[in-house]
């Protein structure tokens, strides 16, 4: 059996070997994080661009200028009022819910959920406000188990009253799984209505739209607030964007400098989250059709599989048959300008695939044989 | 049937029914609360009475004077170096955590606790600590659940030490249901090897005593620190006590007087729990042998049940058969000096006993036939 | 000289010295305090009269019985709508300032007030406002100086809007000294246009309503919310009162339970304050009236001189002579049934007389003659 | 006399204009700012040579690459163990004393300070801790009047302990004049010895060096801890470093993190602090010198003197006289290459100087013509 699939690859690979020696950081499919990674000194070029083609404006304290600039274009392409800019995600969060939920005490979170476990408590610590992790374990709760919090809540013997609900999706510590756009707007609905503030953790709301074909702003419009990241796939250094109604983000600032996240000068991080933001919608979207595009054409070959997670958005477990050496596999994709994560820890014979605009980089063909030839070359002796 | 089991009730009561007469608050057996419930009037008529035996001494602001003799009798009692007076049970629980924790940021709780559900949030919402609930609907947590808590906290992007750990046992919202020794060891046990605060809510810690025939010196030797009730039980108006090391509560009265908790004269409390504490131990545990008695009783008749729960306290769930008419079998009690609570909200069968030292006013035998005649003449015509 | 004094008190003395035998607690003048003291045995035969005459009625957590009967009574007699009861008037404040804010980080207080030196910072604390102190070592502040921090709090590069004023007056740390009616009218008019709410430290207004003829209600209707003490002369063992709007007082309860405060039962401290309202404000005036009196007589005395403050309330300095030796001047009172305290400790000369009811005990004439004769046994010999 | 002073200029400039016309914000004296202007474009151009001669190397969240680079430069500059970057100053003061305070709730700034008036009280509504100002209206406090709120703070009914005593020096809002040296050593020694930590808010502490001689690493040798600006001379786009013992700075990144302030990449504000802290201090010593020079000889001038304040530190009030227009005066500085701040509000003949690197691209006979030049053509008619 060995031998055929060796065959098939040799049929279906360039007779000569000369496409691995074309190997450079820009053509490398990044199967890791979900944009394209840059190194400073790509951000240097690209500052310089933006400069001549659009002028680098200063900005004061964060006010102004190309940060202004950038706030009005997010507020836009995510169907709010406004936008304030936020140095991190940590930051636009918590400032979200301690705005929405004023002197109200409790806000509703995933237990699973980025800022209940890696945002050291700062709404507790710093906004006296009570979390209450819901959906241990998993990666969103239901408006059943939201309503019986709530009423939990208000029901003891000192009222606690709710302020907010944040719905983080997709969630990072459940492998990118995000919550089905219904029960989101079955929460959300059910927080309108009883006067609760609504705040989306959307970091990563471009991955999730691309995997649902729900738009961001149709996101965006179920929820008081909305936080995307522009690091993680927008490509600038450092920054988050907080966005509502405009008199949600009305003098806004003055906290954000009250937290000591006032930049003096962010209009690097401005431009470079501008330059980011255009077309990457749509080269997000193209990216997700190419993967699933590889993806069946992966899964007509032996020993190996790639499925959608359940509720999945941007990752896929790619499961390596018992006789293929995982190590081996790795090491022959890196080879040919593919590289993936290392196995799961628990599970030797699984490689979680994150899916960026960098598979754009080579077509299917070319992709599913690198594939293919590197589990022809992992098979074990047996 | 009915009439068979009447004419059994003829011959074991009294042959007059004059008993039914001698009704009074003071040999009436209710099952309900921890203690004997006292009207103002006699509370008044005890602190006269202390006032001549003991003299009611002046206390300025819970410092001194009768205030001070309970902190010593309290500290004795429960086998700590020194105790502070509360006056709420509230603010008895919170300095502990308070203390306990320091800067440390997080402290872990029964997701049933009433710390968590009834009191405002008030260690979240006054001292910034996240209390992280644990076992969802149930009485207790494991050592296990504790780990993986701590590790939890621990193990985030951001570094969130654990600074204490707080037991409540009984759990009120739990039917009184206790954490077993052996866990609560094996968890106070571990606390100590991590550095981490333990404190027990023990408001009811003499009721889970009488239960276990653990004395409340070794519950209390596991923790840190311990809170007992002086009201629900000791017969004081109002008050906590807060046991420790001589370290732990040193200048703790200030902390006491900042949240407004600094009364001006708590002598009267004062006095009424030393009055209270004399003896309750052994007569609750008399009161626990009393009920045994009754219960064993009790499950020889037809048609009503008594079982304690597995790791109950002094709470007992009396069940009636389909047949009986609860609500003509609860006015029937009452009408015999036995007071019982209305049946459970969701099994109308099903009533709650909750045993007390007033169970002693009445020999076993009375209490027996009052329930046996209580149950003839509830049953329903078939 | 000191011949003819003595002779005088010879003659306006009884012949005889029988008076001074007649002494007791009931009929000692005290000029410490605003009350009548009293040991917790009359305070006992107080509460029996009050259960005979009116009943003590149970109150469940600080709520209903005698509490809610003081809260209302209390409320009529500051001619607000609504009050409620709390332990301390630590909480009482600290409740007034942190409801008043809402989600304003500034209050503005005295430098001299009690909350600011002698509350343990509870307000930062617990409630993470910032106390503004005003007027440094000075009894109250000036409209002027008001409008200045108001205008520094909301100049800075970082919007820091005030949410409440908070006046003390009288000021315990200054000698009982007030602010001016007019100077408070000024400053609550200003809150009042500028939004910001305004809260009366009234702790001791009673005493400040008899040195200036203005009624409680007259002060009360300045401010949005007012705390008066219940222990400091109404006769309770403690507590506190809290009054305001409806809607202020609304769900306040939860706050003091959150706090710690929710006593299980304090229908006690709230009888005793009933008794102790009764006919006080007319009984305390009366006193003042009577101390006028006195001090124009001892002022006619040689050695002797009793001068108000300006802007005091019921604390009078007592200057003597530099040939007075004020320890046996002060013995000498105390033999004749007049207490008053030790002199200034950086003034030996002076001794501060706070003028309460027990000084109803004594008529004037009395008690000029005892003040007469204190003075002549205690010049020193030259 | 205005001719004879127009002659004098013709006399002592360069006898054509042409001076004039060489201008360009490179060869521009800014008497405004601690540190030479940058556009953006120029920023790039920076790092750019930045990264051909050194590499920009990436940072984890602020951990690791150029910013530990800085960091360590930063301590060793300045004479301390370890060194932290901050996103601000406001979170580096922020943090300082939130770490040294610990679970003590007071801190003693100035009443001026930047911290009390411009962070939008961010340690009081994020860490809870009373920040007591000192020296209303003046630059600094004096160790008797520190020694003073320390006792009581101490000596209230509820102890406040005082965790940290913080000092800014030169302070801004008090046109940069500083605390002196004996004064800042006699308060931080009294900290030492009575455990309150000391931290100095050393935004400008190169200013306050270059005016006192002084050397920075004396200067935070007093302290615990020190903060420093990035921003505001040497170059960075923004950021702080706050340096102090390794045990200080240990685990730091994680509250830094809390706040929202773990950058995700930081290190192009790093790179240009590295590059701009290359030479500052001596840069800065030489510009100062060259101002001394400068205002010596134009105190020789009719019509203008400049002054250095008492305790100032590198803003020095310039003087018109009655008779000079100051519109017309800084209208024609500015058109030969210097540029100065508005006049003061309240004095339009007063004009405040701040000296700056700009100083030193031009020579002093350049410069004291340009300021001659610009009295005589200013010189009303009479």
């Amino acid at each position: 059996m060995k031998q055929t699939t060796n065959s098939h690859i040799t049929q279906s690979l360039p007779s000569d070997t000369s496409f691995v020696r074309d190997i450079s950081p820009d053509n490398t499919v990044i199967f890791r994080g979900d944009g394209e990674p840059k190194t400073p000194t790509i951000m240097l070029q690209q500052l310089a661009e933006f400069d001549q083609e659009f002028a680098l404006e200063a900005d004061s304290y964060s006010l102004g200028g190309n940060v202004e600039q950038l706030e009005k274009k997010c507020a836009e392409m995510l169907g709010k009022e406004a936008a304030v800019f936020m140095p991190t995600g940590t930051l636009a969060n918590h400032l979200a819910i301690r705005k929405l939920c004023g002197v109200k005490p409790r806000a509703i979170v995933q237990e699973q959920s980025h800022l209940y476990n890696d945002s050291g408590d700062c709404v507790t610590r710093l906004s006296n406000i009570n979390l209450i992790p819901l959906a241990k374990g998993s990666p969103y709760f239901t408006l059943k188990a939201l309503k019986a919090a709530v009423e939990q809540a208000e029901g003891g013997r000192v009222i606690n009253p709710v302020g907010a609900v944040m719905i983080e999706s997709p969630v990072r510590r459940q492998a990118g799984k995000i919550m089905p756009f219904d029960e989101m707007k079955a929460v959300t609905d059910y927080c309108r209505d009883k006067g609760i503030g609504s705040h989306l953790d959307g970091a990563r709301l471009y991955m999730m739209s691309g995997a649902t074909g729900i738009s961001p702003t149709e996101y965006a419009a179920l929820f008081d607030t909305v936080y995307v990241s522009l690091y993680k796939y927008f490509g600038a250094p450092f920054g988050a964007i907080l966005a509502g109604t405009a008199k949600f983000t009305d003098g806004l600032y003055h906290e954000r400098r009250m937290f000591g996240g006032g930049l003096a000068s962010a209009n690097f991080a401005a431009a470079l989250a501008l330059q980011g933001i255009e077309g990457f919608e749509a080269r997000f979207n193209r990216a997700m059709a190419h993967a699933t595009a590889l993806f069946d054409k992966i899964n007509t070959l032996d020993g190996i599989n790639v499925e959608p997670f359940e509720h999945g958005s941007n990752i896929f477990p790619l499961t390596l048959r018992a006789d293929v050496n995982s190590k081996c596999f790795i090491k022959t994709l890196e080879a040919r300008a593919v590289s993936v994560s290392a196995p799961d820890s628990d599970n030797s014979r699984r490689i979680m695939l994150t899916v960026n605009p960098t598979i754009l980089r080579r077509d299917v063909q070319y992709l599913c044989c690198v594939f293919e030839g590197a589990i022809a070359e992992s098979l074990l002796m047996s």
